[in-house]
Order: structure tokens, then C-alpha cells, then sequence
């Protein structure tokens, strides 16, 4: 028997590597720039970025912040560092440092760049379609100089619906984009898929596809099976196993009362590594022990450091034995929607506890 | 005109301060011990535990984790630091280096603690008296030897439902927990309540209460007006402001359309850095210009990095203005409410992402 007590976070770097050259085969002939913004989506943005430089090939990358760029730049030295969130006073020293490249949403963002340019750094300009996100809208584009377009060395816009094949903003956004980048940036190279827009087909790929949530595994085309290979798994260890007796309660506010006699296992992991607390008395983990699988219910409130889980049913359990709380079976997809939420958000937050033990495969 | 793109946390340090003196006054009698779990709840474990230390007299520390009690041990030396998650393989290394103390509920743990004691250190017990989570049972304790009751220096519980005044579980583990201390811990200090539990009264507080939520500025007696000082603000840059036609669409999945000519504004931050994607189309945000507070809801969906707020009300607004996300008006507690959760969960997750820029006031 081992005694442990941390969480597990196991981040498969081969399959990640695998789904960004699925990704890449998909897109033909665009560019596969890789999205490690928000740290990877939390699964370490210098350990991705690096193995992707290295091993795929990968030279464009796009984060949301400046801070994020010059963190990954000594990792990718010859790769292009594009930066979503734009430049500002609060970033400009990364931008020099890392020699990043802004994403220009906005006239004021424009004007801040003429005045704090880069040498030999041409920004990109991100214009709005239909999200009505960031981007130059129509009018401003109208009013822009020549000189200003000039300025720029890509076009760049987002899609809203791009995980529904079917939706009508879908092919209204790409008309609006072609019209917009045929108007007032002809020559220029284009990007306006994130992984779930390369699904949707060539006409949406254009010259720069920008890889993030589906290489980590996210099914960003939920309307067919996913193609992506699990990249996360997270575990925690069993620190406890104790009966309850019909009627006694469970957690914080005793929002689970037991209505015979039931066996119990409590987990060492909660919110505060990242598990949505929406989970609780609805969410599930699983034991694979002696070749079999048994799904354990969460019982009570997830508190900040503790699950709790029914283990009635989960034959020869011993404290020390590993709960799954995300893998191959039950996916980030699958715990996005039972927390009434998205594997998105539950992957960006899983991935910044620093008490997890990481294991990167 | 400042043109900026990062997301800001204001960190109080004097109300923290103040909040851990106001219960410390509370508590009379017993010792106040912080607890600076998850990373300070994710303000910043280090700092806080040595402000507590230097400036408050704080001695006795509590965190979850070995690898938390490693991290604060150089600003806290001669402090005790208890580890709620006990101690474990994949722990020791942190308990011999640091002195931890473990706080073992369980037999198994035990066992374990017995292998590997460190010299002049006497763990806690923790024992179960009606949360049904961590702790041993009364058979448990009946079964126990001498000697091995001899082992512990403090007995500890846990209040399930210490936040509602009046509810019965309290009086209910309060007297499981005299009950079972004075048969079989005569001698032993106690301690069962956090900060919920300090505000119940004396007979709650015995010799040693765990101060963490109220401290940080949670109102953990919801039942009253909050009697703690804020310690926590989020601010974020406006980066872009842009005009709603009739009819239009904005974020996600198209889940807000405009029903008549709006104007809105992008503020950098998202769920990447903790905001709960469930305030999508219910949360809001404040401006406070010109000595006016104006109330910005937010719509459609909660992006990774941004937030699209309805700014058709508030008055002479610019590209780089300041949102309030959280502050002394809308709270905590409120955003908790709002996003159909706790403020202990946003707070926790709200600290982890570097990309704020971090102030300690």
C-alpha cells in the first residue's frame, strides 16, 4: 500500500504532438501555428511550445499576452510570437525583449504602435466579421490611410460558431472576411480558423490556421466523434475510507444525506486544484482496480481540497489507490458539460495548482 | 490616454491584516492560526504568511499540502505549519526539510506516520464528528492504544455548516466533538472551527481557531452584514469600443443579439484568468468616471481572455479606462452568487494566472 496525498497531472506530449500533426495534414496548405496562450491552456507553455519547435516544426505561435510571449521565446528562437491582446504600455517591455508581434484591434492600439514601433516587427491587424470581439470594424477600415495599411503583414479575424458545422454565422463571417481582407488588404496573408474553423474545410483555412484547444485534446467539432487523442489525465489519491450509516449527512451545507449504509472514499483533490465545485452530487471518478472499471458518484459539496466520492459499489478500494477524475473515458469534454460548463474552462483551470504532481509523458 | 492589456489584482495587505487582528480579538482565548492554503487561496502564500508573521505575532500556520508548508517555511521560521492533506510518500521530503506538522485522520496514516516520524515533532489528530469528510472514526478511536493516542499533540475537527447561525449540525458536532475529545484526548488542546466557526462563539473557539475565508475578506457569517475588510480588487483594461447595430450578434455560440443600437466595450480578461464563464450574459461590470458608478452587464458568452460588456449608459468612456471586475461594491460574495457558486471557488481561482499584474497595497 502507498500513502500519497497529491493530485496527478499526467500531460501526454506525444498525443499533443500527434493532434497538431493531425491538425496540420488537415489543414493542407496553410500554416500550423500553434495557440499556447493562457500557459497552454495551462499544461505549461514552454514545455508545449518547445516540443513542438523542436519536434514538429512548429514555427509561428500565438499567446494573449505579451508576458506570455517572452516567457516562450528562449524555447522557439527563430519562430514567429503573434499577440492576441494587442501592445501596451504594460506589455511593451516583452514586446522589445521577445521581439513579439501585437495583434492590432483598434485605431488607439494603432496609434500606440506608430509611436512605439519595432524595428523590423510588422504587426497584424485583426478585423471583425460577426463575432463582435476585437477587431477593426468595417467604418475604421473605411478611414485608415494607406500608409497605416501598410503597416500590417497579416489579416486576421475569429469565428463564433465554428463548433457547429451547420451554423449560418459560419459562412456569414467568411463572406464578410473575404469581402473585408479583398477590399483593403489584397496582398496580405490571411488567418481566421482556430482549430474548430480547420474542420469546417479548405475555403476556412486560409494561410494561417491557429492550433489550440483541439491539440490538447478538445473535441472542437462536437457534431462528430472525437479525433483527437487525450492528452490530460488527472488523479488523486485515496486518503480515507469510512462507512456512513443510513442518515448521515455529507460535506459542507450536508447537502447529501445517505438513505441506507453506504462506503465512502475521500480524494485528495477539490476547487482549489481546478475541479469545478458545480461538480458536486452530480459529477463522477472512476477506480481501475483488478482489470475492472467502477464509477464512484460524487457525494456532497466538492470542497477546496477533498472529494467525495460513494464507493459502495468499487470492490477491494485501499487508501493510497488513485481516482480518475479526467482521462481517456471520461473526458475534459465529458466533465465540461456535467459541470455545466466547457472542457475549455475546466482545462485552463486545472493546470495552475502548482501542488499538482506533473508528469509530463 | 493609457493603452494597456493586462488584467489587475490589487492585493490589501493592511485589511488582511486588520481582518486576521479583528478575529483574533474574537476569538479571545484561542490561538489564531492562518490558514494559507492553495496558495494563500491564491493571493500569495509567501507574502502573506510573512506579513502575518512580522507583523501580526502569527505563530501557527495550517496548509493542505506539504509542498505549501515547504514554500512558506523561510518567511515563518519559528512558526508551527500544520498540513490538513496529511503526510504521504509523495510528501515527506517536504515535512523532514520544513518541520511540518501532519494532521493524519485516518489509521493507514497512521501507520505510515509511524515509519517515518521525525524527531520532536508531535502530529495532529483529526477526528470525524458529523462533515463526513477527513478524519477517524469514533470505532477507530475506540480501537486505538495508548500509546498511540500518546503520539499527538493537538485533536482537530471540521464544522460542516458553521455559516448558517442556527443550524442544527452545529450544535450537534459540537457536542460529538466534546464528547469524543474528553474520552479519549482529556489532556490535548482543540481546535474545530475556521473562521465561520469563530463567529458562532466561545464554546466553538477552543484553544485554537483556523482563520482563511473571513480573512480574506469572504463574509463567512453570511447571515449578518460582512464585518471584514475587502482585500481583494480585479481591474481590467477597456481595449476596445465598438457600436451594436440592431440585430447583431456578439461572442460564442451567438448567444446574445442585439435589440437595438448598442455600444460595447472589450475588456481583457476572461476565464483564462479565473472569472467564472457562467457570468456570461448575467454578470457585470463597473466604470467609475468622473466621480459617476455605472454598471456595464456583460454579454454573450465569457471568452478565454476577454469580456464583452453593454456600455450604452455609462459616460465618457475611453480605450484603455479601468473595469471593476471585483471590488468593495460588488464583491466577492456577490460575484460567488452571481456565477452560481462561492467566492471561496472565484478567489481561488482568481490568484493563479501570472498574467495579472499583481499589487500588494
Amino acid at each position: 500500500m502507498s500513502i500519497l496525498t497529491r493530485p496527478i497531472l499526467e500531460i501526454n506530449l506525444d498525443n499533443l504532438e500527434k493532434n497538431y500533426r493531425f491538425l496540420k495534414a488537415l489543414a493542407k496548405n496553410a500554416e500550423a501555428a500553434a495557440v499556447v496562450k493562457d500557459d497552454a491552456y495551462g499544461l505549461g507553455s514552454e514545455i508545449v511550445a518547445k516540443r513542438l519547435y523542436d519536434k514538429a516544426g512548429c514555427r509561428s505561435f500565438f499567446v494573449a499576452h505579451g508576458i506570455e510571449g517572452e516567457k516562450i521565446r528562449p524555447h522557439v528562437p527563430n519562430a514567429k510570437i503573434y499577440v492576441l491582446q494587442g501592445i501596451g504600455e504594460d506589455s511593451l517591455e516583452s514586446f522589445n525583449k521577445a521581439r513579439l508581434i501585437p495583434v492590432i484591434a483598434s485605431k488607439e492600439q494603432l496609434k500606440f504602435w506608430k509611436e512605439h514601433k519595432i524595428d523590423g516587427i510588422k504587426p497584424v491587424i485583426q478585423i471583425e466579421t460577426g463575432l463582435n470581439r476585437l477587431g477593426f470594424r468595417e467604418h475604421d477600415l473605411a478611414e485608415m490611410s494607406p500608409d497605416d495599411r501598410d503597416l500590417f503583414s497579416m489579416v486576421l479575424s475569429h469565428l463564433a460558431c465554428a463548433d457547429e458545422k451547420d451554423h449560418f454565422m459560419n459562412e456569414h463571417q467568411l463572406q464578410n472576411f473575404n469581402r473585408l481582407r479583398e477590399r483593403y488588404f489584397p496582398k496580405l496573408p490571411a488567418s481566421l480558423s482556430a482549430s474548430d474553423g480547420t474542420f469546417l474545410g479548405s475555403n476556412y483555412q486560409f494561410d494561417v490556421v491557429r492550433l489550440g484547444a483541439a491539440m490538447y485534446g478538445i473535441n472542437t467539432a462536437p457534431y462528430r466523434e472525437n479525433q483527437m487523442l487525450p492528452v490530460v489525465r488527472v488523479m488523486a489519491p485515496v486518503l480515507e475510507i469510512a462507512e456512513l450509516n443510513r442518515g448521515d449527512f455529507v460535506g459542507y451545507s450536508a447537502t447529501y444525506r445517505a438513505a441506507d449504509d453506504r462506503k465512502i472514499a475521500i480524494v485528495s483533490i477539490g476547487y482549489g486544484d481546478g475541479i469545478p465545485r458545480s461538480l458536486s452530487n452530480i459529477g463522477k471518478l472512476f477506480f481501475y482496480n483488478g482489470g475492472k472499471t467502477s464509477e464512484a458518484r460524487i457525494i456532497g459539496r466538492i470542497s477546496m481540497d477533498n472529494i467525495i466520492c460513494d464507493i459502495t459499489e468499487v470492490e477491494n478500494l485501499h487508501v493510497g489507490d488513485i481516482a480518475f477524475v479526467i482521462n481517456e473515458f471520461y473526458t475534459l469534454d465529458d466533465i465540461g458539460r456535467d459541470a455545466g460548463t466547457i472542457s475549455y474552462e475546466v482545462l485552463s483551470r486545472i493546470g495552475k495548482n502548482p501542488r499538482f504532481v506533473r508528469r509530463y509523458l
